[in-house]
């Protein structure tokens, strides 16, 4: 795919534009745009940069796509893109892979070190200036399950295993020899393993075959004593299904940094649930994070200006980049 | 140091007894005794267990013990049994070196990425049903200071390095090449290298060197962003001097999990300052501590009776078990 002579890249974004692009203004006519003006920016673009990568427009604006080649979107996750029009188009779709692991894992590393050491009960305690010693749990061997294999699953898998706790992960297909998992489980079979972990991890991409995973018959075979943690999608948790779980004690905590609906619906009884962790759609988003995903885009901009192939080419059928395809951490080393 | 025919144990402890004293039992008279009972108690004793390892009651006591070869501490630090009687008599002091190191670890981990992922902020925004998102702070590449090179510093070095900080010590002597820590720098000299570290946490043993050594020269030495964490005596911190640093903004932060009045006093300001979490001296009491405790005990128990040197034998002048010495891992081997 070769860039054409005086290119033209739509930006969705909110009020907030990407910074650091005057190299690609450089370049290219760029056309920033909320959701309102995406179809107008998409009619003669022939790269769209979804930087507002939670906006479900671009369906609604695709039939204004007269000439598009690329699509790339400012998240790991592809779902809000990934809709019939592009998928049976010939547009290349490319993802910001790489970008989120590292900060994800020490965002679940937290969680699970919130759990065992009871501090949201100490902070609540410490609110009503309350002395009251407890003992606590160790997380050293406790058995953990990533669902989901991508490079967030990797990096929280070596994370969690190097602070002394037991890691297995849950994937599209089983297979043993993992470098980062060991042993890897089948996605489809879950309830029938789920009984043997004490913290089970969601960052599995969101797709027709994921999507709802976590329903009633996932929790009701959690240990009593487990804590679910999502980091990927909301949608892969059946939100009903969790509450109902959670009041009938069939797992004992839950850390959400995502939900079906964000955000979250002020009349949710998850606000108010004990053993509940909420934050809002964050774990990834370390100090510079917005940066890093310019920098991102930046790179494969350059690669499509010089007719290079694209890092982090998502393979539409599957709704991921594939880990055996050339990965995505070119743009850390400055390439 | 040989045990007498029939010896004479006296335990202090409170209303709870120490669980699994039966093998103990067969083979000693115990007197179990509160703080108000001890000088009887310790009447005729060959053997104190002091399983109230908070009590001040030691010194009190102390002209009733006529026959005492022994005193083991249910605790890692020894200083509210390390008083002058104790220090110029033939009574050997141990200690329970070992049990806290990994659980001390967790929690301290726990709390740095408790700070980097604002969590606190995230359950105060929870419990007001507010959603909001933020940027916050990777762990990676972050200084740390464990002043405390003992094995619970050591334990907490491993932790945080596992987990990708960059971690120094200090102790009582310079110097480099530390299995753990690499850099070990000079607790006398704390505020020289203070301004370089992110993280600066507190775990040494309570001495007359070290009594007070976080003062207000230690704290304006921090940066700005630093976090101030403690898990070893309340009294390494002059609190007054805490609370104003805080209080002008010279350093971001501070988990205390020990205080140097217990109970922490409900006229504290501690309690409800922005940024310092609370909890009550609680970091190294992991579910099953106080069984684990009791096996140090007999393990030393069986030691004493068969004529055996003990283990964890603390120096009396220096007030804790040299790392040279015979270590405290015999207990979890199950000798």
């Amino acid at each position: 795919m070769i860039a054409p002579e005086n290119p033209v890249l739509a930006v969705l974004c909110g009020a907030d534009h990407p910074p650091d692009m005057a190299a690609i203004e450089d370049a290219a006519v760029v056309r920033y745009t909320d959701e309102r003006g995406l179809a107008d920016a998409l009619a003669g673009a022939d790269a769209l940069f979804v930087y507002d990568f939670l906006s479900g427009a671009v369906p609604g604006a695709w039939h204004a796509a007269d000439r598009l080649k690329w699509l790339h979107i400012a998240s790991a996750g592809v779902d809000p893109v990934l809709f019939p029009g592009l998928r049976e188009s010939d547009v290349v779709l490319t993802n910001s892979r790489g970008v989120f692991d590292d900060a994800i894992a020490e965002y679940v590393l937290g969680v699970v070190l919130s759990f065992a050491k009871d501090f949201a009960r100490s902070l609540d305690l410490q609110r009503a200036g309350t002395w009251k010693h407890r003992e606590t749990e160790r997380i050293a061997g406790r058995e953990v399950l990533v669902v989901g294999t991508g490079p967030i699953g990797r990096a929280i898998a070596r994370m969690l295993r190097a602070a002394g706790m037991r890691v297995s992960g849950a994937g599209r297909r089983a297979r043993v020899g993992d470098p980062d998992f060991g042993v890897v489980h089948e996605s489809a079979a879950l309830t029938r393993y789920l009984p043997e972990f004490d913290y089970v991890v969601a960052v599995a991409p969101l797709t027709d075959q994921t999507k709802g995973m976590f329903d009633a018959a996932a929790f009701a075979a959690m240990k009593p004593s487990a804590r679910f943690v999502n980091v990927g999608r909301g949608e892969l948790v059946v939100t009903s299904d969790l509450i109902a779980a959670l009041q009938a004690g069939e797992l004992a905590g839950a850390a959400l940094d995502v939900f079906e609906t964000e955000p979250l619906p002020a009349e949710s009884p998850l606000w108010t649930m004990p053993d509940v962790l909420l934050s809002p759609h964050m774990s990834g988003d370390f100090i510079g994070w917005r940066r890093t995903l310019v920098e991102v885009f930046a790179g494969n901009f350059r690669r499509w200006l010089a007719g290079e192939p694209l890092w982090n080419v998502v393979d539409k059928r599957l709704g991921y980049v594939p880990s055996e395809s050339q990965g995505g951490a070119g743009w850390a080393t400055g390439n």
